[in-house]
Protein backbone atom coordinates (compact mmCIF):
# COMPACT_ATOMS: atom_id res chain seq x y z
CA UNK A 1 0.00 0.00 0.00
CA UNK A 2 2.15 2.62 -1.31
CA UNK A 3 1.15 6.25 -0.03
CA UNK A 4 0.53 9.16 -2.26
CA UNK A 5 2.07 11.77 -0.03
CA UNK A 6 5.59 12.54 0.95
CA UNK A 7 6.87 10.33 4.04
CA UNK A 8 10.11 11.45 5.76
CA UNK A 9 11.61 9.89 8.85
CA UNK A 10 13.24 11.11 11.71
CA UNK A 11 15.40 8.33 13.39
CA UNK A 12 18.28 8.42 15.67
CA UNK A 13 19.01 7.05 19.39
CA UNK A 14 17.17 8.77 22.40
CA UNK A 15 17.86 12.11 23.32
CA UNK A 16 19.46 12.71 19.68
CA UNK A 17 17.01 15.72 19.61
CA UNK A 18 14.55 13.99 17.06
CA UNK A 19 11.09 15.04 18.95
CA UNK A 20 12.23 18.72 18.95
CA UNK A 21 13.09 18.54 15.24
CA UNK A 22 9.55 16.87 14.23
CA UNK A 23 7.82 19.49 16.26
CA UNK A 24 10.23 22.24 14.81
CA UNK A 25 9.47 20.90 10.94
CA UNK A 26 5.85 20.06 11.67
CA UNK A 27 5.42 24.26 12.91
CA UNK A 28 7.35 24.90 9.77
CA UNK A 29 5.03 23.21 7.43
CA UNK A 30 1.83 24.75 9.17
CA UNK A 31 2.86 28.17 8.48
CA UNK A 32 4.15 27.39 4.75
CA UNK A 33 0.40 25.89 4.59
CA UNK A 34 0.94 22.14 4.58
CA UNK A 35 -1.30 19.76 6.04
CA UNK A 36 1.45 17.72 7.78
CA UNK A 37 0.59 14.91 9.69
CA UNK A 38 3.09 13.22 12.46
CA UNK A 39 3.65 9.91 13.88
CA UNK A 40 5.64 8.72 16.17
CA UNK A 41 6.87 5.28 17.56
CA UNK A 42 6.36 4.92 21.24
CA UNK A 43 10.13 3.05 21.64
CA UNK A 44 9.94 3.03 25.66
CA UNK A 45 8.24 -0.74 25.15
CA UNK A 46 4.56 -1.57 26.39
CA UNK A 47 1.63 0.93 25.18
CA UNK A 48 1.49 4.98 25.30
CA UNK A 49 -0.28 5.71 28.28
CA UNK A 50 -4.38 5.60 28.64
CA UNK A 51 -6.10 9.05 27.78
CA UNK A 52 -9.20 10.34 27.54
CA UNK A 53 -10.31 8.09 30.64
CA UNK A 54 -13.76 7.92 31.50
CA UNK A 55 -14.94 9.59 28.19
CA UNK A 56 -17.35 7.76 26.04
CA UNK A 57 -15.29 7.19 23.57
CA UNK A 58 -12.39 5.19 26.36
CA UNK A 59 -15.84 3.75 27.60
CA UNK A 60 -16.20 1.93 23.92
CA UNK A 61 -12.60 1.16 23.66
CA UNK A 62 -12.55 -0.64 27.44
CA UNK A 63 -15.57 -2.53 26.56
CA UNK A 64 -13.68 -4.40 23.80
CA UNK A 65 -13.93 -2.17 21.00
CA UNK A 66 -10.81 -2.48 18.10
CA UNK A 67 -11.21 1.09 17.28
CA UNK A 68 -12.85 3.77 19.30
CA UNK A 69 -12.68 7.76 18.78
CA UNK A 70 -14.98 10.79 18.92
CA UNK A 71 -15.03 14.00 16.58
CA UNK A 72 -16.33 17.41 17.84
CA UNK A 73 -16.08 20.91 16.00
CA UNK A 74 -13.20 19.81 13.71
CA UNK A 75 -11.30 17.43 16.12
CA UNK A 76 -11.04 13.68 15.83
CA UNK A 77 -9.13 11.82 18.40
CA UNK A 78 -9.05 7.62 18.04
CA UNK A 79 -7.44 4.93 20.00
CA UNK A 80 -7.05 1.37 18.11
CA UNK A 81 -5.77 -1.61 19.13
CA UNK A 82 -4.86 -4.45 16.67
CA UNK A 83 -1.83 -6.11 15.12
CA UNK A 84 -1.29 -2.55 12.82
CA UNK A 85 1.44 -2.51 10.11
CA UNK A 86 2.97 1.15 9.83
CA UNK A 87 1.47 0.97 6.24
CA UNK A 88 -1.77 0.59 7.40
CA UNK A 89 -1.12 3.57 9.99
CA UNK A 90 0.44 5.61 7.21
CA UNK A 91 -2.78 4.92 5.05
CA UNK A 92 -4.89 6.38 7.94
CA UNK A 93 -3.26 9.61 7.58
CA UNK A 94 -3.78 9.71 3.87
CA UNK A 95 -7.86 9.46 4.54
CA UNK A 96 -7.50 12.46 6.56
CA UNK A 97 -6.18 14.30 3.62
CA UNK A 98 -2.25 14.52 4.91
CA UNK A 99 -0.37 16.68 2.60
CA UNK A 100 3.18 15.03 3.76
CA UNK A 101 3.80 12.70 6.98
CA UNK A 102 6.92 13.16 9.53
CA UNK A 103 7.52 9.84 11.48
CA UNK A 104 9.95 9.83 14.43
CA UNK A 105 11.31 6.70 14.83
CA UNK A 106 10.28 3.05 13.14
CA UNK A 107 13.82 3.02 11.85
CA UNK A 108 13.82 0.20 10.24
CA UNK A 109 11.00 1.41 7.53
CA UNK A 110 11.52 2.18 3.72
CA UNK A 111 11.30 6.08 3.48
CA UNK A 112 13.80 8.69 3.62
CA UNK A 113 15.67 9.45 6.31
CA UNK A 114 17.39 12.44 8.59
CA UNK A 115 19.57 10.43 10.81
CA UNK A 116 20.45 12.19 14.00
CA UNK A 117 23.06 11.30 15.81
CA UNK A 118 24.30 12.38 19.04
CA UNK A 119 27.89 11.23 18.96
CA UNK A 120 30.69 9.47 16.62
CA UNK A 121 29.14 6.04 18.28
CA UNK A 122 25.46 6.72 17.21
CA UNK A 123 27.47 7.21 13.62
CA UNK A 124 26.60 3.49 13.25
CA UNK A 125 23.25 4.37 12.15
CA UNK A 126 24.29 5.82 8.72
CA UNK A 127 25.63 2.37 7.63
CA UNK A 128 22.97 0.37 9.10
CA UNK A 129 19.97 2.36 7.64
CA UNK A 130 19.27 3.13 3.81
CA UNK A 131 17.58 6.15 2.58
CA UNK A 132 19.26 8.66 4.56
CA UNK A 133 18.97 12.31 3.16
CA UNK A 134 20.90 14.24 5.83
CA UNK A 135 22.77 13.86 9.09
CA UNK A 136 21.96 16.28 12.04
CA UNK A 137 24.70 15.65 14.71
CA UNK A 138 25.36 17.38 17.93
CA UNK A 139 29.31 16.87 18.39
CA UNK A 140 31.59 16.63 15.73
CA UNK A 141 30.77 16.21 12.17
CA UNK A 142 30.53 12.50 11.21
CA UNK A 143 32.32 11.37 8.34
CA UNK A 144 29.65 10.92 5.67
CA UNK A 145 28.76 11.80 1.77
CA UNK A 146 25.43 12.83 3.32
CA UNK A 147 24.24 16.80 3.77
CA UNK A 148 25.32 16.98 7.30
CA UNK A 149 24.29 19.90 9.89
CA UNK A 150 24.93 20.61 13.59
CA UNK A 151 21.27 20.36 15.44
CA UNK A 152 21.98 24.00 15.71
CA UNK A 153 22.26 24.98 11.89
CA UNK A 154 18.96 26.13 10.41
CA UNK A 155 20.50 24.96 7.43
CA UNK A 156 19.03 21.80 7.96
CA UNK A 157 15.88 22.74 8.26
CA UNK A 158 15.69 24.78 4.98
CA UNK A 159 17.64 21.67 3.41
CA UNK A 160 14.50 19.55 4.71
CA UNK A 161 12.21 21.79 3.44
CA UNK A 162 13.85 21.89 0.29
CA UNK A 163 13.45 18.30 -0.08
CA UNK A 164 10.07 18.32 0.48
CA UNK A 165 9.12 20.63 -2.23
CA UNK A 166 11.18 18.54 -4.63
CA UNK A 167 8.95 15.42 -3.67
CA UNK A 168 5.90 17.21 -4.39
CA UNK A 169 4.65 19.04 -1.21
CA UNK A 170 3.21 22.35 -1.95
CA UNK A 171 5.24 25.24 0.23
CA UNK A 172 3.26 28.30 -0.30
CA UNK A 173 5.92 30.99 0.48
CA UNK A 174 8.98 28.58 0.05
CA UNK A 175 11.12 30.62 -2.59
CA UNK B 1 -16.74 7.09 -0.41
CA UNK B 2 -18.66 3.39 0.74
CA UNK B 3 -17.46 1.88 3.56
CA UNK B 4 -16.82 -2.26 2.97
CA UNK B 5 -17.93 -2.87 6.00
CA UNK B 6 -21.64 -2.25 7.61
CA UNK B 7 -22.13 0.59 9.47
CA UNK B 8 -25.12 1.15 12.21
CA UNK B 9 -26.13 4.62 13.61
CA UNK B 10 -27.44 5.20 17.71
CA UNK B 11 -28.98 7.75 17.54
CA UNK B 12 -31.52 9.91 19.96
CA UNK B 13 -31.43 12.96 22.60
CA UNK B 14 -28.98 13.56 25.43
CA UNK B 15 -29.62 10.97 28.39
CA UNK B 16 -31.48 8.70 26.07
CA UNK B 17 -28.86 5.51 26.71
CA UNK B 18 -27.05 5.90 23.69
CA UNK B 19 -23.40 5.36 25.18
CA UNK B 20 -24.50 2.74 27.57
CA UNK B 21 -26.16 1.09 24.35
CA UNK B 22 -23.27 1.11 22.22
CA UNK B 23 -20.98 0.13 25.36
CA UNK B 24 -23.07 -2.68 25.43
CA UNK B 25 -23.22 -3.67 21.92
CA UNK B 26 -19.38 -3.13 21.57
CA UNK B 27 -18.42 -5.29 23.90
CA UNK B 28 -20.89 -8.35 22.89
CA UNK B 29 -19.36 -8.03 19.26
CA UNK B 30 -15.74 -8.25 20.44
CA UNK B 31 -16.66 -11.29 23.23
CA UNK B 32 -18.20 -12.74 19.50
CA UNK B 33 -15.32 -12.27 17.88
CA UNK B 34 -15.48 -8.90 15.53
CA UNK B 35 -13.28 -5.94 15.09
CA UNK B 36 -15.58 -3.66 16.15
CA UNK B 37 -15.34 0.31 15.79
CA UNK B 38 -17.00 2.83 17.81
CA UNK B 39 -17.42 6.64 16.46
CA UNK B 40 -19.16 9.24 18.85
CA UNK B 41 -20.54 12.56 17.62
CA UNK B 42 -19.14 15.34 20.47
CA UNK B 43 -22.30 16.96 20.62
CA UNK B 44 -22.22 19.44 23.38
CA UNK B 45 -20.05 21.91 21.27
CA UNK B 46 -16.83 22.71 20.81
CA UNK B 47 -14.01 20.10 20.51
CA UNK B 48 -13.56 16.78 22.91
CA UNK B 49 -11.24 17.76 25.69
CA UNK B 50 -7.94 17.67 24.90
CA UNK B 51 -5.83 14.44 25.73
CA UNK B 52 -2.21 13.23 26.01
CA UNK B 53 -1.24 16.80 27.21
CA UNK B 54 2.87 17.60 27.32
CA UNK B 55 2.98 13.98 25.05
CA UNK B 56 5.07 14.32 22.34
CA UNK B 57 2.09 13.36 19.96
CA UNK B 58 0.88 16.68 21.86
CA UNK B 59 3.75 18.61 20.94
CA UNK B 60 3.40 18.16 17.31
CA UNK B 61 -0.74 18.71 17.40
CA UNK B 62 0.41 22.08 19.10
CA UNK B 63 2.94 23.04 16.79
CA UNK B 64 0.57 22.44 13.78
CA UNK B 65 0.32 19.38 12.81
CA UNK B 66 -3.01 18.51 11.43
CA UNK B 67 -2.58 14.73 12.29
CA UNK B 68 -0.76 13.49 15.30
CA UNK B 69 -0.32 9.56 16.00
CA UNK B 70 1.58 7.47 18.29
CA UNK B 71 1.74 4.16 18.00
CA UNK B 72 3.14 1.62 20.75
CA UNK B 73 2.73 -2.34 21.54
CA UNK B 74 -0.46 -2.06 19.13
CA UNK B 75 -2.16 0.97 20.18
CA UNK B 76 -2.53 3.79 17.89
CA UNK B 77 -3.73 6.84 19.29
CA UNK B 78 -4.53 9.82 16.87
CA UNK B 79 -5.35 13.27 17.09
CA UNK B 80 -6.62 15.30 13.91
CA UNK B 81 -7.86 18.66 13.14
CA UNK B 82 -9.58 19.89 9.92
CA UNK B 83 -13.41 20.23 7.75
CA UNK B 84 -13.35 16.14 8.07
CA UNK B 85 -16.60 14.66 6.49
CA UNK B 86 -18.23 11.78 7.66
CA UNK B 87 -16.94 9.68 5.06
CA UNK B 88 -13.01 10.36 5.59
CA UNK B 89 -13.51 9.33 9.64
CA UNK B 90 -15.46 6.10 8.71
CA UNK B 91 -12.13 5.54 5.56
CA UNK B 92 -9.87 6.11 8.78
CA UNK B 93 -11.60 2.75 10.69
CA UNK B 94 -11.87 1.09 7.25
CA UNK B 95 -7.90 1.14 6.92
CA UNK B 96 -7.82 -0.08 10.10
CA UNK B 97 -9.17 -3.21 9.55
CA UNK B 98 -12.81 -2.73 11.13
CA UNK B 99 -15.08 -5.48 10.42
CA UNK B 100 -18.06 -3.35 11.38
CA UNK B 101 -18.49 0.35 12.98
CA UNK B 102 -21.07 1.21 15.21
CA UNK B 103 -21.80 5.17 15.11
CA UNK B 104 -23.04 7.39 18.35
CA UNK B 105 -25.19 10.34 17.45
CA UNK B 106 -24.45 12.10 13.62
CA UNK B 107 -28.04 11.82 13.49
CA UNK B 108 -28.74 12.98 9.92
CA UNK B 109 -26.01 10.65 8.21
CA UNK B 110 -27.58 8.46 5.96
CA UNK B 111 -26.30 4.93 7.63
CA UNK B 112 -29.20 2.33 8.93
CA UNK B 113 -30.35 3.62 12.63
CA UNK B 114 -31.22 2.32 16.10
CA UNK B 115 -32.94 4.92 17.80
CA UNK B 116 -33.69 5.78 21.11
CA UNK B 117 -36.70 7.72 22.32
CA UNK B 118 -36.71 8.48 26.29
CA UNK B 119 -40.85 9.54 25.68
CA UNK B 120 -43.58 10.49 24.20
CA UNK B 121 -42.09 13.68 22.55
CA UNK B 122 -38.63 11.90 21.28
CA UNK B 123 -40.83 10.13 18.77
CA UNK B 124 -40.79 12.93 16.25
CA UNK B 125 -37.50 11.20 15.44
CA UNK B 126 -38.66 8.29 13.78
CA UNK B 127 -40.50 10.92 11.39
CA UNK B 128 -37.75 13.24 11.03
CA UNK B 129 -35.13 10.12 10.29
CA UNK B 130 -34.81 7.33 7.50
CA UNK B 131 -33.37 4.10 7.83
CA UNK B 132 -34.43 3.20 11.19
CA UNK B 133 -34.08 -0.54 11.83
CA UNK B 134 -35.73 -0.83 15.57
CA UNK B 135 -36.95 1.86 18.27
CA UNK B 136 -35.41 1.60 22.09
CA UNK B 137 -37.73 3.29 24.44
CA UNK B 138 -37.90 3.96 27.91
CA UNK B 139 -41.47 4.88 28.30
CA UNK B 140 -44.41 3.69 26.29
CA UNK B 141 -43.97 1.80 23.45
CA UNK B 142 -43.95 4.08 20.70
CA UNK B 143 -46.63 3.70 17.40
CA UNK B 144 -44.30 2.83 14.91
CA UNK B 145 -43.95 -0.37 12.15
CA UNK B 146 -40.40 -1.01 12.89
CA UNK B 147 -39.63 -3.62 15.87
CA UNK B 148 -39.18 -1.58 19.33
CA UNK B 149 -37.56 -2.59 22.17
CA UNK B 150 -37.93 -1.68 25.83
CA UNK B 151 -34.37 -0.32 26.89
CA UNK B 152 -34.07 -3.02 29.83
CA UNK B 153 -34.89 -5.55 26.87
CA UNK B 154 -32.06 -8.25 26.29
CA UNK B 155 -34.04 -9.12 22.70
CA UNK B 156 -32.69 -5.28 21.35
CA UNK B 157 -29.26 -6.10 21.94
CA UNK B 158 -30.36 -9.97 20.01
CA UNK B 159 -32.28 -7.97 17.11
CA UNK B 160 -29.37 -5.85 15.94
CA UNK B 161 -26.97 -8.94 16.46
CA UNK B 162 -29.22 -10.87 14.24
CA UNK B 163 -29.38 -7.53 11.74
CA UNK B 164 -25.68 -7.11 11.79
CA UNK B 165 -24.94 -11.12 10.83
CA UNK B 166 -27.67 -10.42 7.92
CA UNK B 167 -25.84 -7.04 6.87
CA UNK B 168 -22.75 -9.71 6.81
CA UNK B 169 -21.02 -8.87 10.03
CA UNK B 170 -19.25 -12.44 10.63
CA UNK B 171 -20.41 -13.21 14.68
CA UNK B 172 -18.28 -15.90 15.35
CA UNK B 173 -20.61 -17.95 17.66
CA UNK B 174 -24.14 -16.60 17.35
CA UNK B 175 -26.27 -19.35 16.64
Amino acid sequence: MAAHFPILQIVGYQNSGKTTFVEKLAGKLDQLGVNVGCLKHHGHGGEPDAFAEGKDSDRFFRAGAAASGVEGAGVFQLTARGEWTLDQLIAAYGVLAVECLLIEGFKHAPYQKVVMVRNEADCRLLKELDGIIAVIYQQSEPKTDVPSFHIEDPGALAFILNHLKEEGVCLNDLS
